[in-house]
Formats: C-alpha cells, structure tokens, sequence
C-alpha cells in the first residue's frame, strides 16, 4: 500500500514507519524536523520503498505536488507539536504545528480524492475530566492549546469526512514512551540527573498519575485499524498507570543513582495545560481485539533504559 | 460597560447592538460586511456611545490597534459565515470566516487580557444526533465545515479561558429569525415566490424539521447570561419546531398566494451537510430563568411578515 505518513520523522512517526515498512508498504514520509530528526529515519533513506520529504505540512503548494507525485491510498497523520509545555507559552505553536497542519493535509486529500486517514489525537481532548474517560463523553473541555488544537482537529475530521465521503480512525493516544523519545518527564529526569546526579527536580507533588504505553504497543494498535466508517474514535492505552514520583524512582533505578533528593515545586499539576491525573475507559479497543502487552511501569523502565 | 460586537453588521448582530445601546453600554462594532451591511446598522451611525469599524476579525494588527483604543470589558463574537449551505462549496470560507475570526479575537483578547466573552455557537455542532439535544452530549461528530468551525471554536475557547482566566458563555444558537434576515429559507421562498408566484421549489422533501428562533428572545437569552464560569454552554431555542413544508404554507398565507404548486427537490436533507431534524433538551436555560416568548411558527411568522 502507497501511504504518507506526516510526523513521519517523530517519535512516534518514525516507529510506526519502521513497521509499516516492516509490512510492504510504500512509505512516503513528511516532517518539518522541528521535533523529528533525521537521526530517528537515517536507517531507512536507503530503502527503496521509503522516501523523506522535509516539508512543513501548511506548505499547501509543495503538499499538492506531493499528493500529485504520489497517489496515496492512505493518510497517517502524526505531525504535531506533542510538547504541551512548551505549546502552554504561545498558542501559536499548536495553532500551526498541531492545528494546522490537520486542515492544511485534509484540504489536500479532499483535493485529491484521498479517503483514508489515521489521525493521531490525545487524551488532552478531554481536559480534566474526572473517572474512566470513554470516547463518547461530553463536555470536552481542553486546559491546553494542545488538546484544543487536537479537539478542533477532530472536528474538522468529522466534517470533512462527512462531506467528502471519508473513512477515518482517530486514535486518541496516552502518554506514549519508548526509543527515540524526544521529549517528557523520563527525558527531562535523565537530563536533569545527568547534570546532578544527587537532587532531582520533581514538577508538581510528584502525584500526577497517568498511564503510559510503550510505543510499540500503540504502533501495534494503529496498524488493526479497519477504515469502515467516516468517523471512529478509539482510546488506545493501558489499564495500569504511574505516578510522576514512580517515574523518578524507576529512572533512577534504571541510572544506578541510590539517593537522589527529590525537590518538589508544589502543586497537583506540573504546568499550567497539565492534566494530573487520568485513566481511559478502553473496553472499545480491548473489544476490537488489541490489548497492551506492556504495563504502565513496565513502559516507563523500558523507555528510561533505552534512554540512558 | 464598553464592549465589542463582533459581526455587529450582520442579522442577529445589529439586534444585539440595538438592545446593548438601549441598555446604556457603549458599544464598538466590527463587521467585513461581508453578510452584514451598512442598512442594518444606518440608525445607530450617529449615535454617540456607538462606533462601527469595517475590519476583517482576522487582520491582527489593526484589532490590536482597536483593542488598544477602547478598553473593552466583555466581546460579544458573532461574526461568522453563518450561511451553512454556501459554506459547503468551499471549506475555505467557514474556516476563515467562522472559525479564524475565533482565533484571532482570543489572541486580541488574551494579550490585552480581556476577560468576558459571550460566543454565538450553533446546533451544527452536534451533527447530525437523534434525540434531545443536551449541552453535555458527547460524540459530537459535525457534517458540516460550519458546525466543525463552530466546534473548533468552542475547543480553543475552552483552553484559552483555562490558560488565561476568562470567563465566556457559549450559546449554540438553532435557526434564528426576525427582521434584517440576509438569508435561509424563509429568505429563499419569499425571493423565489417573487420571481415565480405559481411554483416553489422546496430543497429535499419538505420534512426537514426544526426549531425556529425569534430574534427578539435570543436576543433577551445573551443580555441575561452572566459570567462566573470558565466555559458554561447553553443551548437557546424553543420547544416547538417548524418543518419547511410549513414554512412554505407560512410564507405562501403571508404573501397571500392562494394556490401554489410545491415541487420537491426529494432526499431527507436540504443540502449536503444540512442537518435535518433536531430538537434541544433547553432545561439548563429554563433553570436560568428565560425562555422564549414567541413559538417556532408564530417566529416564521412574523420573520416572513417583515420581509415581504
């Protein structure tokens, strides 16, 4: 199969290439390299059936080219700013890098009769929401101009499906770890132990708990994906989850540090746009047949070894 | 108070602008005129506590200018495309005209913090959904490029309130009718009766049914609304419903055409994207207080009767 995968130099992008080509398929990948890097596709520039575009997705002139020169069958879209933190300072960042690169790549694919699309959405979408959140709650109420970003792109999703007689899965992903990560709190504790390896700056009380899934557990549930219908919404994750403090004792477990002092900034979340806590309802996805084989821990110690 | 009005130009706009003047509120309006006019706002031109701009909400610059010169304590935004079934055509036009007007408004309003906000949001919103309709629905899947504008506003209204301390009300307006109409159906009948008194075609199978608004009590429902929350949501309509089989009756008695011949385009829906059937669960603004004066027949009624 001829598919584009946007993001495709990312974090995540770039594993789900790995498999995609793992799987015969054509892949045509898309990446601004503002978070991605070449060092996460380096291994594949020479296989024959991938090629690498560094692109902007807003670029709507060198997408249609793109889409002229390729006929896709399928669109995976990964590309986003994914740094919620950073996005919190200027709304800017995801109103481009995660907002409008969606409608930038929908315009393109209504232009071209391209019909299926995986769309990599987020837990953000449903702000603070206390319980087992399931992908038909209500009162979706984004802190972040991230999951807001990604909410609207839902939206648009919807729209442009209707109207255009798409097929789309959209995947609303938890915290996702593993090799190649660029970004987070496993990321942003190996640095800081790196630099000091006898105090460790914790955001927040350390209390915020979420799950996390390993990246191949997600990429495993991104490839099952059927395109029947013009919308549908899974939550993808664990059932398990782990605290910011579990995390900083794993990592440094992990580094080999015994006593680390932890200094907490205070506060039930680390940032403003922060969600503390949360859990998915996944009985939709468990029902379709995928469940993950890492536990939310287990993720994490992964993750935090490959990292090191 | 001193506010803006946003699509002050337009139908509802310039009502809105009538009743803020008449309450004492020194009123700024802004509009492209691009459904608004000058006709619909000529009466208020020489009124001192009234100032009308002819600005694009997206020209970011000069609204800085505009927000530097007046300091506005609530914005009221009703500037959008509003016209569902030209926005079909193109995406382009609800995407700027309904959903980046949003944007750059939070952005003017965010760096010169400006806290209240009142948005017009819309029944498309909930695409197209069985049932009553309820502020907390979940699974909202719009068909349109306007209902998908109206909810990507809603999200990142949602994040900028949380990011930035506002407090806004969205109300999702249904069909709104009265005196100034610039289009819909009513509209529509009475210049196609016009042209041709013997024969009105009618889009679909004239069972389209839904609940039709008086200008005047939508207007009552926005001046009562106050502002403590964060995000609150109201859905404003009325409890009965109008289908356009009967619109055509209406408009037919009001123009005093006896024996008109209907002919049906056919199809359950007016347009691509058009929503058929849809009633509001309306208790949430009955708690609060209003509720509408004027029946959904009795409102084609005299919206008909001003515009012949």
């Amino acid at each position: 199969m001829n598919v584009l995968v946007a993001g495709g130099a990312g974090f995540i992008g770039s594993h789900l290439t790995d498999a995609l080509l793992d799987a015969n398929n054509f892949v045509v990948c898309v990446d601004n390299l503002c978070l991605g890097s070449v060092d996460m596709i380096r291994h594949n520039l020479k296989n024959p059936n991938y090629i690498f575009y560094e692109l902007d997705m807003c670029e709507d002139t060198k997408l249609d080219e793109l889409f002229k020169k390729h006929s896709f069958e399928r669109v995976y879209h990964l590309a986003a700013n994914s740094d919620i933190q950073k996005g919190g300072g200027d709304p800017g960042i995801d109103f481009h890098d995660t907002f409008l690169t969606t409608v930038s790549l929908l315009n393109a694919m209504r232009r071209h009769n391209i019909n299926e699309l995986l769309f990599a959405s987020t837990s953000a979408v449903y702000g603070d929401k206390p319980g087992l959140l399931k992908e038909d709650a209500g009162d979706l109420r984004p802190v972040s101009y991230y999951g807001a970003s990604k909410l609207a792109a839902e939206a648009f999703i919807s729209a442009y499906a209707a109207m255009n007689g798409m097929r789309t899965n959209i995947i609303r992903f938890p915290n996702v770890v593993g090799p190649r990560l660029t970004h987070g709190v496993i990321f942003d504790f190996i640095a800081k132990l790196r630099n000091n390896p006898d105090e460790l700056e914790i955001l927040g009380d350390g209390n915020q708990e979420k799950p996390y899934i390993f990246v191949s557990d997600l990429i495993e549930a991104m490839l099952m994906m059927s395109y029947k219908e013009c919308v549908d919404i899974f939550n993808v994750g664990v059932k398990t989850s782990t605290t910011v403090k579990r995390i900083a004792d794993i990592v440094c477990e992990e580094m080999g540090l015994g006593r680390v002092k932890y200094r907490f900034t205070g506060g039930t979340s680390g940032w403003l746009g922060d969600v503390p806590k949360f859990q998915y309802d996944l009985s939709k996805i468990h029902a379709n047949g995928w469940m993950a084989k890492h536990a939310s821990d287990e993720a994490v110690r992964l993750a935090a070894r490959s990292a090191i």
